[in-house]
């Protein structure tokens, strides 16, 4: 068993479900767990008499298309909640998927999830936050539960645990995580398929981009922090999308001996920064804070109105303040 | 059982070894599946009386320092070879160690590979080429064989696996490889750390030579070829080294539609060029014999005689014949 403590409990889910209309519901900007669970929550719970079907707030993107197959997928407002209940994965809280759809699914049913701030709020909560993704607890719930995976289920359940360990890189990649991932190969996931599609279809404006914050990167703080800038106006002088920031700001932070990498955006009369730490004792969503942002320990965010000019000298002084504050502590 | 045509054979060896001085070697330029491989090898050897050491004809590489903790490392002519069995290790072949090497140790009594060229040059071979690592073949090895794998040798295997199957990306990541996987996790390794240590001490020098490369990317052949030039003097004027255009090419294959990437470097008087296609069908190893290189389907090299401005059309049309020969065929 990969889950005891959850399973008499799924089981007694399960078979309420049966028979019964059911919406499977996913967070806004979904990534590859979240989008992966719900293709293999929707397709074990369709295999076992229930008329399931996924709903999401946006789109799914592009780079995760491949992982949804004849899964049958909807926008919020293409499907009427009368008479569905609402099963929701990998959102932390009821209002992840915005607030329109909490309206429309006041009382979810079920959630499965892995997020540390998830207090529960459904009649059945399936939330483990020492495990790396939701598609690590839902592998776990139907293997205990000797529920079939098939090709689809299997590709989309080890896609959410590639993408959700880092590629099996953060400290959630646990025994349990290789254990499980072996058995969603034997039952036909394709790693390779799922390193091509997430890591091997890069757009050209995401190298250009890459290229200038590299070019803009900066020591500071006597080597420990690393911060790159993109400038105003950079995305449509090189036709580089938003979404194209996405990991940047871990080049910053992969180069020997920092410790705190930082990406800066310069937008109309506001700053938006990324900070990445090594270790969560140099507290990002703490700094974030200090500039009306938050986050995590280790990844953290922040809107801030002003010009870059006012912001760095000021991000300098929280950092060294705060490396200071480490380093007697390690003393 | 991982591998049961192995196991009896294997045990013939470690008994025949045992109370015997045995030197464990590996390739030039070893890369961490290689490192990792001699570490495993030696430790368990010396678990199950047999004095072994490990022996190198160059250096160990500093991103894989961390893997050998307390195993006894020497370089080749450190080690006397008198009276002493040589074990080679993701070599495949017996001058893979060099030649010197192979004068040294002229009769090697077991070699464990898994190179699809390894042809056996040893009196006991463990050579599966449907393997990803070498460290796999010995994880499977010594579990089959129940050994006692130690926290150094597990964190060893790990690291030699992830580093082999490109983070669990290449086709050779099977059922078997997690299986493996996690069963050296369970034994103490850390993937967290193996992903730091390989992945997250860039050199600045290196960021800076892959902002160039990125800004010298073109694409060719109607956007089916992506191209990118490192300049002379590139190396000196940023400081970065050599061994620093590792993993460079990767980032002309990435992008979406390209099929072939190429890295090109100006030397004096010579050229160097890096081929990497998606599909062995590209065949890599055939356009790079066209300029007296060679390598593999999916990854070859060349050295020229001559300029950029000489080669660059030459190497376009080979490409564009190629691709057109490709299509053809698909046709
Ligand atoms: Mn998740
Ligand atoms: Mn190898």
């Amino acid at each position: 068993m990969h889950y005891p403590r959850f399973a008499a409990r799924f089981a007694v889910l399960v078979s309420e479900l049966r028979g019964k209309q059911v919406t499977v519901i996913g967070h806004q900007r979904p990534d590859a767990d979240c989008i992966g669970s719900q293709v293999a929550v929707c397709r074990v719970l369709r295999t076992n008499g229930v008329d399931a079907v996924c709903v999401n707030p946006d789109k799914v993107p592009r780079r995760i298309k491949f992982l949804v197959g004849d899964t049958p997928f909807f926008m919020r407002d293409e499907i009427a909640p009368q008479g569905r209940l609402a099963v929701f994965t990998d959102c932390a809280d009821h209002g992840r998927a915005g607030d329109k759809v909490r309206e429309m699914y006041p009382a979810p049913i079920a959630c499965f999830d892995h997020h540390i701030s998830n207090q529960g709020f459904a009649r059945f909560d399936f939330v483990d936050t020492a495990s790396s993704a939701t598609a690590e607890v839902l592998t776990g719930l139907f293997l205990d539960a000797d529920l079939e995976i098939d090709r689809v289920t299997a590709q989309a359940l080890y896609t959410g645990i590639m993408t959700d360990t880092g590629q099996f890189r953060f400290a959630s990649t646990s025994e349990r995580v290789f254990r499980l991932c072996a058995e969603l190969v034997a039952r036909g996931a394709d790693p390779a398929l799922a390193g091509a599609e997430l890591y091997e279809r890069e757009s050209f404006g995401k190298l250009k981009l890459l290229q200038h914050f590299l070019g803009s990167l900066k020591m500071e703080c006597g080597g420990r922090v690393c911060i790159g800038v993109l400038p105003q106006g950079i995305f449509d002088s090189i036709g580089a999308s938003v979404e194209d920031t996405e990991g940047l700001v871990d080049y910053a932070r992969s180069i020997e001996g920092v410790e705190i990498g930082v990406l800066i955006e310069e937008r109309t009369g506001t700053i938006k920064a990324s900070l990445r730490g090594m270790q969560s004792v140099y507290r990002m969503d703490t700094i974030a804070a200090q500039f009306g942002g938050g986050g995590h320990a280790n990844a953290a965010g922040l809107n801030w109105p002003g010009s870059l000019a006012e912001f760095y000298p000021r991000l300098i002084a929280a950092l060294t303040q705060r490396l200071n504050e480490v380093d007697a502590a390690l003393q």
